[in-house]
């Protein structure tokens, strides 16, 4: 009988995560999440200050839709260690844990509502294009992590060598090599906000250099990536050609 | 009889259709479009507002050339219905209409007309070119899809991020997320108007970071593109080869 | 016997033509073209206006030596009007006519001078590279094409939108579509100087939108290119692989 | 009993060569020098001042280990010469030698230091990704040059025609051509800092000329990039292929 009993529960269970697993759930689940990150942009606009108590209340609601999302995917869940340790599972926890506090210094913390956004990742995760490009990524790693260690080099390169060039004439924006690093990181990425540029004749001869091997360094990603998916691309052909 | 006045005016239209979809008659269009599309981007200009009757004369000579033509194009329409609420009819329509407004307060729609220009697409959709780009796009369009998401989805961190660490000093440029989100889209795409950008430690670290990733998904679109061009090119090259 | 002596001066003819198409001839050319490009630059530099004299000499040493140049390459063109009316000929000639004018007024026109370093191209010309790439966009020359109108329309879309959002709020940054149009070009480009950047909340949705278009259409000539300098390889790689 | 001696020696080298070579020591080095990195950017930030004699006990520290491993680099070198005048042989003897120099004036000497990181590339020169993309770049050495000459044409006409548009308005940003020069690096590499941009018509429309053209120069080193290295993983395809 309590064997019966069991086998109730676990039909139960085995129904609820049918549904939770669905595409009908899944669907209102990242609408709600889309929602509760628009609420969470629009609460820190100071022109919104007068709805607070609204907002206060769709928060409250978010927090107990999001409980209960929670508490049901740890009761469905077929090995409720898996879920509660997986990445989900502590993006979840995060997001709404922060929520219960109720001692004033930690309220900062439900600004980790934040990250309830990357569970959008859950439903892309099975878009086929996504997997396809992150497979792609996966061949070049090697590659790509050698161009991140030689852009970390090139900034700390750039950025010594601006300082020797700058910090007599501007003392404020290139006084020290972490100053000159952050000018470093605007050039290389060619965003060049213009709160920092250099001002001496070297400086900008330096720059000059500076700025053709940054161009450069850009284009090697985008090479990287274009190799490997025209790989994937070309090998699909053949393999369908080989298939006739 | 009745029948033979119909086989009369259906040639008069079949000749009209002919005329109307030929070359000459498509160039002398094209050409006129160019030209209203000129008018209207100098009829802003501060400096020719003496010649603010000429340009009202010259606008009311385009509205009845247009107007003609648009009569002309439903006549001759095989199937008057399908011209009309096609992309095209209701571009024609729309760039028309509100110039024939003459009560004051609505004259702001006449600006409707610089839609006019859409038209040059009727023109291009016929150069094999852009139906080739427009293939390749089609087929990594789920991709496109899929970077549009992501990258939506890492301007919305970005900006949660940049709004955690800059709104304590910069309150009126970081004052809230949608502030922050200007930044993001700003720094993402490399513009860096240098009208918002971080100035605690903090922020600039996390910039760093966010202009890296910004960087390599730039990258990303541009080596979707090569692949897939790559692929329709040494399909070409394939096929050629097996004929011979 | 007045043969003889065409043929005696024919002879003289072709040894120059050796040697003014030979290798060294060529080079000592090259170094002077860069060396008065080098001397045009430094010219206009205030710090040297003290050498004015200095610069006076050279100006006139460079122009003896061309103008000794280009009656030597008339002389020993094999057809003389071949050379005059061909493109490096006529840039020879407005590079040194110029310098003769003695009318102050038109002392201006000696800017010319700077044409002069077209001629590298003359150089480059034969260097494979380069006429590799040219072949490369000669085939993609229509697709190029079709991106230039494109961008065209674009950029006029572009600044009719801005000017729709922002002419209220800045007069005269947005005053005109002309002046929109500056504005489209470098946040399309991606160069973003600061000098001009909407302000209003409708004027900056409408920079995210435009800057990612821009983003995805500075993304297709990486990407055109790519694909047909990889066809030009895999073709090489096939022939060769076919002659084996 | 010499050549005993001797032989012990060289068994004594031998081994030390073993462990100098290593991997365990090797990664010893590349941590210090890591962190001698880190040290040398944190000692110019101004608020460590007060630690100022830390460092001075830190810079010793590192002088000595370096200084050391130096040493016995030479002693375990199979022959000396080879390792004293390699690359990294001269890159650690500038990186050690200037800490000895005590002659106030030559202190600034110290700051060569910083090349010490130039030997993270013993490293990642075994990392075959590098290897892979120097392979890569050197196939397309040609175009590449090619490219830096046509981008220093480029800058230079920019440079010439700006300046003709500009220096009437603009006396100071464009008041000679090296001036012109420095727009035309920041404006073509976009990053467009904002500290000089075009003000008159003129100078608008050939900005807006040489920005197009520009971002098609950038498009080059990404397309040639991807196809060489298109090329590489097709020509692995094949040989793969082939086997089977």
């Amino acid at each position: 009988m309590l064997n019966d009993v069991n086998g109730g529960q676990s039909d139960i269970r085995k129904k609820l995560e049918n549904i939770v697993e669905g595409a009908v759930f899944s669907g209102i689940i990242q609408f709600l999440i889309l929602a509760s990150a628009v609420a969470f942009v629009l609460e820190t606009e100071e022109s919104f200050d007068k709805y607070e108590t609204h907002f206060h209340i769709i928060d409250w609601g978010f927090f107990v839709l999001f409980t209960a999302e929670y508490i049901l995917r740890i009761y469905t869940a077929p090995v409720k260690k898996d879920f509660i340790f997986s990445f989900f599972g502590i993006v979840d926890l995060l997001a709404i844990l922060p929520s219960l506090v109720l001692i004033p210094g930690f309220r900062v913390l439900r600004v980790l509502r934040f990250l309830r956004v990357f569970r959008i990742f859950k439903a892309t995760r099975f878009i086929l294009a996504v997997d396809r490009m992150i497979d792609a990524l996966g061949e070049v790693k090697r590659e790509l992590l050698a161009l991140v260690i030689l852009s970390a080099l090139f900034v700390y390169l750039a950025a010594c060598g601006i300082y020797f060039f700058e910090r007599g004439t501007q003392e404020e924006a290139f006084g020290s090599i972490p100053d000159a690093m952050w000018w470093a990181i605007v050039t290389l990425t060619t965003i060049g906000y213009g709160d920092v540029y250099p001002m001496t004749t070297g400086g900008k001869i330096f720059t000059a250099f500076v700025a053709l091997v940054g161009v450069g360094l850009i284009a090697i990603p985008s090479g990287l990536l274009a190799s490997v998916l025209t790989k994937a691309r070309v090998e699909e052909e053949l393999s369908e050609e080989d298939e006739k």
